[in-house]
Parts: C-alpha cells; sequence; structure tokens
C-alpha cells in the first residue's frame, strides 16, 4: 500500500491560526461549537484517510471500475470505504442538522475534501459530488425532495451526479437538447443522453440520485431555457451506455447515460423552471472551488512524497539529493504553491460560510462577490499548479518517478482530469475576464484589490514581511493598470478579453498566491518574536517560502501582465 | 487505428530553406548527393511513419511489452515494424557507406528521427539508441568490433543499449559498481546489476549489443575509472530481471539486467580504458539531442491533432472553437515551440555534420562549441516545452482529451519520460551552468551570444522581423548581464550555480526559440515579396508566429532572467 503523505500542521496552522475559523462561532449558525471540536474533526478524517482511503488508491488505478452485466462494477474497497466515511459523517458536514447534516462550517468540510481528494482522487469524486447534490436540494429542494432524499445523501446510501454534458454540447451548455415533458400529475418525463458523467453508475451506495439539466417542453433555446430535474436512477428508465477510458482517475466512473429511452424517465422539477443555470451554478461554484482543491490535495501529496524521498536518497556518495540547490528550489517552488493555494481554498470555504450565514447582508454580499473572482482563478490555477507540483515531484523521483514503484505518475494522472472538468481552464479564465471583471465594469475586482492592498498594508507592519509585501504590492498596481487598459480596449472589440483571459487568470492567481504568502509570513514573524516554542521550524518555514515566492515565483506574474497589455493581436491572423 | 500528424512542409521548409541543408554538399563527405535524394527520403519516411508505425502506436501502449519465459515478448506488429524501417536503411543514414550506412547528413537522420518518434515514440527508442550505438562503434570501436556489429546494428538485425544506471547510481554515475575484470584472452567478465535499459531485451531483432560502463579491476574511484564494454547479449550470461511498470511507452521495455550472475559474462573494451565516460558523453549528447526532439515529435503530432479538432468542432451553434481567440491563442503558443524547437534541434544536427566533417578545424571546433551549449538546453526545454505542447493539446480537446478515444494522453504520458532519462532536466541544467557555461568562464556562451546576435541583426534587415528582432536582442542582453552577476557570484559560492541553474537554462531556450522564429520571419518575408505563389499562407504564418512568440512568450524569458538575477537565497534555509 502506497502512503497517503499531508502536512496536517499546515493545515491546523492555516485553518486555526492564520484564518481564525473560530470566528465563526460568533454567528448564530455555529454558535456552541469549539475549536477543539473541529481539530478532532481534523485528526480523525486524517486518520481515516491515511489508514482506509489510501488503502484503495492504487487498486483502484489498476484494477479501475468496469462495465459488468449493464451496471458499473467499482474495485475490491471502494464500497466499505465509502460506507466508513459516511459513517462518521464527512460527506454532510456542512449540512444543516435538519437535514442530516452536522451544521459544520464549510471550511472545515473544506479541509476534509483535502483529506479524502489526497487519498484516494477516485473516491473523493462521489464525495465531492453527492455533497454538492445535498447542498442544492438543500437550497432549492422541494419539501418532498429534500424529505425522500436529504437523509440519504447525508448518510451516503445514495450519491449524486451532475448531468449537464451532451455529446454536441461540452463548454456551450446552451446547446443542451435532452428534452422534460411535464405530466398531469407534475413530474416530467425526461429524454436525452448525457455524457461525462462522474459516478454516473457504481456499486458504492444503493442508489443514485442525477440532477439533470433539461429544457422542458415549450421553453425557449440557449441556457435561459433549461431547467433542473432530480432524476433517481433506481426503478427509472435510465440506461448505462458505456464509461470512458481515461487516462486516470480509473476508480471514477465516466459515464453516459441514457435517459428514457422507453419514455419512461421520470424526475420532478428542482427549484424554479426555467432557472436551471442559476440552480446548477450554485453547485458548479462549490464544485469549481473543489476542483481547483485537487491541485493542492493531489499536488500536495506528492510534495510530500519527494520531500521525503530528496531526504532518504543519496548520490555522489553520502550526499542526499535534499542538499543540492536545484533540489532545494524544486522543493520550495512545490511548496510555495501547495501551501498558498492550500491558504487560498481554505480561506474561499470560509468566505463560503460568510456568504451564507453572516447576519449582515453586506458582509453576505461582499464576500460573494470576492468568491465570484476567486472561483475562477482557484479552479484554473490550482489545477495547473498542483499538476505543475506533480511534474516536479517527478523530476524529484528522477527515472523512479515515471515508475508505478511511486505513486507520483498516478498523482499526475488522476489530477489532469481537474483542468477540464466542470469547464475547463480556458472556460474559467473567459468567465474570470468576461463575467467577474469586464461585466460589472471592474468593480468586483476592485473591491478584491482593495482587499489585497490592505491586507498588504498590514503585513507591511511585520519586519519580516515588509519588503515582501511592498514588492507584491507594486505587481498588483502593475496588474490593475493592463486590467484597465483591458477593459477599454475590449470595449472597443471583444477579442481583446478572449486573448488576454489566460495570462489575466495567472497573473491573479500568482498575485493571490503571493498575498497570502506574505500574510502568512507576517503572522509567522509575530509568533516567532512573541517565542513560539518548539515550532521555530516550522514558522521560519513560512516565512522563507514567502521570501522564495515572492523573489522566485512572482516575476511570473510581471510576465502575464505584459502579455496582458501587449497590443500584439497575431493569434487571430488567418494563418492556422 | 490513430493517424499520425505532421507539418511535412515545416519540416522541408526549415531543413532545405531556412537552414539550407544543400550546403553540406560542398564538404566531401557528402559530395554528389542532392536535394531531391533527400526530400526522396523525407517523403518515404513520412509515408512509412503515417502507415507502419502509426499502425502499432496504440497497440504498443494498450498491451504494452511483457516478459514470457524469462524474455521480453513485444505487442504484435512491433518487429515487422522495425523489420520495414530497416529495409528502408533508416536506423543508420548518416553511418558511413563503409560501415552499412548510407552516408546521408545528421540533419536528414533528425528529420526520420522526429517522423519515427512522433508515430510511434516506443518504437522509437529501438531507433534512437540502435543509432547512436552504431556511431559510438563507428568512432571508438575496433577493427573487430566494427566487423561484427555495425553491419549487422546497421540491418538492424541487432539492436543497441546503453547500460549506465545502477539501482545506488543515477544521476551520480561515478557511484557505478558493475567491475570487469581482465582475462588472457584480452576479453572481460563483467559482473553487475543495471537498471532502466531501454530496450535491454526485446524480440523484435534476433541480438542486442549492450554498451556497458564498468570498472576494470585494478582502475580508480569515480568516474575517471569508468571503461566502456561491449557486451553481446546472445549466448552469454546476461539475465533479464524485471521490466518496469511505467506511466507510457509500454512498448520499449525498461529493463533490469543481471550482467555475470555465472561470472560467465564476456564483453570487449569500447574505446580507451578509463575513459569510457568521454566513449559515453558521444553517444548521450546525441542521445540528449534526440531526447530534446521528443518533444517536437510528439508534441507535434499533439498539435496537429488539436489544430485538426479546433477546426471541426462546434460548440455554441455553429462556432467552430478555432474561431475562439483562446484557443487559437493555445495554438499559436503550441505552433511557436513546435516550429521554433523543430529548427532548432534541425540546426543542431546539422552542427553535428559540421563538426564530423568540416574540413576546417576552426570550423568544426566552433560549431563543436554551439553544440556543448545547445545540447542541454534543447534536451531540457525540448522535453519540457514539448510536453506543454500535450498539455495545451489537451485543453483544446477538453474532456476528450482525457479519454482514451484521442491520442492526447497517450502522447502526454508517452513524452514525459523525456524530461528525465539521459539525466533529469534538472541535471541538464547543471551541466548548463557548470560545465558549459562556468567552467570555460563564460568563452562558450560569449561565442554563442554573438553568433546570435549577428543573426538577429540580419534579420532586422527585412521589416517583418525588424521590431522583433530588436526586441529579442535586448533580452539577450538583459540575459547577458545575468548570466555576469552568475558568474561572480558563483566563484565565491558555488550554491548561487545550482540555484540560478533551472532558469538560466529556460531562459536561454526561450531567447533561442525567439532568435530562430525571428530569423524565420525574415526569411518568410523576403520570399513573400520575392512573390511565393500558392504558400502565402504558410509563409504569412512564419512572421505571425514569431510576432505572437516575441510579444507573447519571450516575456517569461525575462522573469527568469530576474530569478537568475536575484539575491534571494531562501531555499537553501533550513526549513525543509
Amino acid at each position: 500500500m502506497v502512503e497517503y503523505k499531508v502536512d496536517v500542521d499546515d493545515i491546523e496552522l492555516t485553518l486555526f491560526e492564520l484564518l481564525d475559523v473560530g470566528q465563526l462561532q460568533a454567528l448564530p449558525r455555529f454558535a456552541g461549537q469549539t475549536v477543539e471540536e473541529y481539530r478532532a474533526v481534523v485528526r480523525e478524517a486524517a486518520a481515516l484517510a491515511r489508514r482506509d482511503l489510501a488503502a484503495i488508491n492504487e487498486r483502484g488505478d489498476r484494477v479501475g471500475a468496469h462495465v459488468q452485466d449493464g451496471r458499473v462494477k467499482m474495485p475490491e474497497g471502494f464500497r466499505e470505504a465509502w460506507r466508513k466515511l459516511n459513517e462518521m459523517g464527512l460527506t454532510a458536514m456542512d449540512l444543516s442538522p435538519d437535514h442530516g447534516g452536522l451544521g459544520l462550517p464549510s471550511a472545515l468540510a473544506a479541509v476534509v475534501g483535502e483529506l479524502v481528494m489526497g487519498a484516494c482522487p477516485s473516491l473523493s469524486a462521489f464525495h465531492l459530488l453527492t455533497h454538492e447534490v445535498a447542498r442544492v436540494l438543500e437550497v432549492f429542494g422541494s419539501e418532498a425532495q429534500r424529505r425522500d432524499h436529504l437523509a440519504r445523501l447525508a448518510s451516503g446510501a445514495e450519491t449524486g451526479t451532475m448531468c449537464l454534458t451532451e455529446p454536441h454540447a461540452g463548454s456551450a451548455v446552451g446547446d443542451i437538447r435532452t428534452s422534460a415533458s411535464p405530466q398531469p400529475d407534475g413530474t416530467y418525463l425526461l429524454r436525452g443522453t448525457k455524457i461525462f458523467i462522474s459516478g454516473g453508475d457504481s456499486d458504492v451506495a444503493d442508489d443514485i440520485l442525477h440532477l439533470v439539466l433539461a429544457r422542458a417542453e415549450g421553453d425557449g433555446p440557449g441556457t435561459a431555457g433549461l431547467s433542473l430535474f432530480a432524476v433517481p436512477a433506481r426503478d427509472n428508465d435510465v440506461r448505462l451506455v458505456s464509461i470512458e477510458r481515461k487516462m486516470g482517475i480509473h476508480a471514477s466512473p465516466t459515464c453516459q447515460l441514457a435517459f428514457g429511452e422507453q419514455g419512461k424517465c421520470r424526475g420532478t422539477l428542482l427549484g424554479p423552471r426555467s432557472q436551471g443555470m442559476r440552480c446548477m451554478f450554485h453547485m458548479m461554484n462549490a464544485a469549481r472551488l473543489a476542483v481547483g482543491q485537487q491541485g493542492v490535495a493531489i499536488g500536495g501529496a506528492a510534495y510530500e512524497h519527494a520531500l521525503a524521498y530528496a531526504k532518504e536518497r543519496t548520490q555522489g556518495g553520502s550526499t542526499r539529493i535534499i542538499e543540492y540547490p536545484d533540489v532545494r528550489r524544486t522543493l520550495m517552488t512545490m511548496k510555495a504553491y501547495v501551501e498558498g493555494l492550500r491558504a487560498l481554498v481554505l480561506e474561499a470555504a470560509l468566505f463560503v460560510d460568510l456568504t451564507e450565514h453572516h447576519p449582515d447582508a453586506a458582509v453576505r454580499e461582499a464576500h460573494e462577490a470576492y468568491l465570484g473572482l476567486m472561483t475562477p482563478v482557484l479552479k484554473a490555477y490550482g489545477s495547473d499548479m498542483g499538476f505543475k507540483v506533480t511534474e516536479l515531484a517527478m523530476q524529484v523521483f528522477g527515472g523512479a518517478g515515471y515508475t508505478q514503484d511511486v505513486p507520483v505518475e498516478q498523482y499526475m494522472r488522476d489530477l489532469k482530469a481537474a483542468s477540464l472538468y466542470e469547464g475547463t481552464n480556458g472556460i474559467q479564465a473567459m468567465d474570470l475576464v468576461g463575467r467577474k471583471f469586464l461585466r460589472n465594469r471592474g468593480e468586483h475586482l476592485n473591491r478584491y484589490r482593495a482587499k489585497l492592498a490592505a491586507s498588504l498594508e498590514q503585513a507591511a507592519r511585520e519586519p519580516e514581511a515588509a519588503p515582501l509585501a511592498g514588492k507584491v504590492h507594486d505587481v498588483l498596481q502593475r496588474f490593475a493598470g493592463a486590467a484597465r487598459t483591458l477593459a477599454e480596449r475590449a470595449g472597443g472589440d471583444g477579442a481583446w478579453a478572449g486573448l488576454a483571459a489566460t495570462p489575466f487568470l495567472r497573473a491573479l492567481g500568482e498575485i493571490m498566491v503571493a498575498e497570502v504568502l506574505v500574510r502568512r509570513a507576517a503572522f509567522a514573524g509575530r509568533r516567532l518574536r512573541a517565542g513560539a516554542a518548539g515550532r521555530e521550524k516550522l514558522l521560519q518555514g513560512k516565512i522563507e517560502v514567502a521570501r522564495f515566492h515572492v523573489s522566485q515565483l512572482l516575476p511570473g506574474a510581471d510576465a502575464d501582465i505584459a502579455r496582458v497589455a501587449s497590443e500584439d493581436r497575431s493569434a487571430l491572423a488567418d494563418v492556422l
């Protein structure tokens, strides 16, 4: 069995100290909860991940899910692991206790998400989707839908899926052709084919609830005519057509499903009619954050394996390879992205809590706007840089990293999906530039920038962070300048937005990582000066990695800013 | 069968026009040859690659090589494909006709190398290694060794291997323990274990010639005590221990071999005793160029597939995805790296011809020095950027790219090995900075820089290239400044070299790509103005992609220059 390695110290420092998740206990929703209780959840989830989930990960890859008698058969141990995970209530942690949940913060649920993903990416697909489906039902479901499904989703007795994509409708959701015909009893009969449905069939649980995006009869074309439907798999006209052969996550069956081939696929409308996109986006935003977190989770596991190997492997006599500066540089690069992105993902999860449960509407609205910007960045930059981390981990292992004696090649294959599903990273970049930046005339970005600037100003009060904060602030200013230039140009010609989208997202991602690492360096400096017995190396590491990022990685943001500001339009030339 | 797609027009334009390979016909070695003859070789090799090699590529991945009765059994079709390839003389093209070769330029052999690699990376490992082993024998072999093996290698009747790595000796070759004991008849008895031996056993041919790095009895420690031995596999005490389970190139068996378990493994000294590293490096330099070329070959195939898909796939009604600016940007990025690196790899191969066959010693020596610098850059930057291209290709395909319905995920897995074998890319960076830059006090780099600067100056005479050439020249100047800073610091403390090695290599790689694209843009501009009937789009594409690179990709070099010049040493802090 391959060990699952994760830096729980960094997780705890981030959640409990840097982000101070305990602040949530001042909100009515979380009143009476304690940080000790949260710490116990982290400890128990980490133990489960290291023991039960890590145990099935390699087998999941080598054996994979396969089709037997028209049903998906999962590799041995997956059903049992799913049961254990749900016995601990880990799928529905942040659902209300009224709905079978534990009523804990989403920030804590996000930590559990990392642990499940890092230990077994394939199983985590079930965890993630079942969680998101339950959350959509909690918000939009009718009383009957909640009663019939929430407790079963929360206990893991049924799993959930999102059914958007069709063979001809991928990124362009508006092209969906699946139809829903209203019946006299208020239900709908669905008909259509969906592809790329993660967990579309399996035997980890006894039933599946599909959330299906379809067009109700008589509704118009495009995304505005789409509604969301809850479609139970059991005793219904839903057929598994096939599963994909994929690069990785072999134990996460990616299914093609045929709904209503016999005209008998029954579903119920979920949320208001023709508001399917809004309901789906509620789910999709959370799913996008979780996909970005896969970069942290799997990249983080790869980093820990590479670090351990570098400390133990000798080359050239008794020199351990960690002593070579180029190897140290590689490890510091990995550390910067894993820890920086981890802090950002957990902060985003904390913002979900504030958006949903803060009594002050202005606070809720402000954090919702932050999340709107952060979500596409974390989805795309998190998955891309997490993948980069797995690549670097393989380099540390050398040739051995390419073999299946080491888990890194599986991490790499499993993680690659994250840049593709829930909207490719190109789609994320266009969402950021189009919907989140240009559409509100840069107002959301300005507010988020002001927040970053204020945080840097505060960090600058600590001597360890002051010179770093100044440099990050300068880059942030240059980014703002390029963003203004882009906004002016894009008003005249929309192609500018598409040309600049990818470097725009990357630059913002790099700056966000820099800000949070500098903020953490300031925090670590304060703690060190207060005397942090026994944690000196841990805390000093937070300062050093911020220095490393600002001098060695942040320069990449300036390159991307130059790309955004460039007047070049050669990509549009008719030469391809 | 998955189609192999390659841009033969770009290859021909590069080889015959931009690099003017016909110039070689002025050298005695190539006298009497014609460009028409060369063109015929390219056409025939491309046809073979598209037909016979592409046909076995997917099966090679899915079935893989496996061990049966202690021997490696290759997937169906590999032996036949190997035979066809050798019937055309494609393995020994640039060997002297005296030794069974065709006496053609290495630059032409490199084109064939790309076609074989792109169509079937696993088979190309046999092609590459057999070619390199034959070339080492041609230079260093005794008359008997040449007589016994050269014709057989050239005809493909035997394949070749390089046996360096041992379980405890990877990057640190000096730690090798395999021993060679001299016998009264002049042969040696070898004893030791070698790992990661590509093609260490197979049934594509009837015999294998292993080149084994070992320490002759009585010779000293470290690399200086190593000698190279020719060890035939047949009727010898060489046992296949196992093959690796790997991420990709499943039909390139990576073997662990035990030499002399029964004390009866006979070999003969190849080249002078204790000069094993020098002989091996002769081979390894060529192999490193070929590994860098895998980035061009496999990345190039991925690019062509993505381009074709983008032109055909619609999203959002009838919009083809190639019309989206972000997709065009992605495709232009791929085009820039594939075409730029292809031109550099072929230029390096041309320099091999000049180094080996030019009558003027000064010319030979100058090109050898260029090659010394270019080799680690092309190995590392070629494999890394080629891999990046496969990643981008997958993004163009979206979710479909992650499935095995599309060849891209196999390309990605197959290509990943290139950043690891023949010395990891970190080792290449240290080779560049240590051996190729600092050791000769920057003299080789200065000469190479002067060559780049002269080329840019010439390109600046064409209106299309002039503004681009100026920008590249400025970056080159800044790179030179950072290099000087590094040299000064590294004199005092060697750690600076290791800290800066990776960004140093990347910056130089990016500048080299920029220079060759700008040189080509100048050429294309001249041709266009001279009236290039029917080739307008092809030639205009060369100008646009140079513009794209200089404005959109070259800024990355400045980020790397900032990293090299940075005074930051946080990676050395004791916090990992």
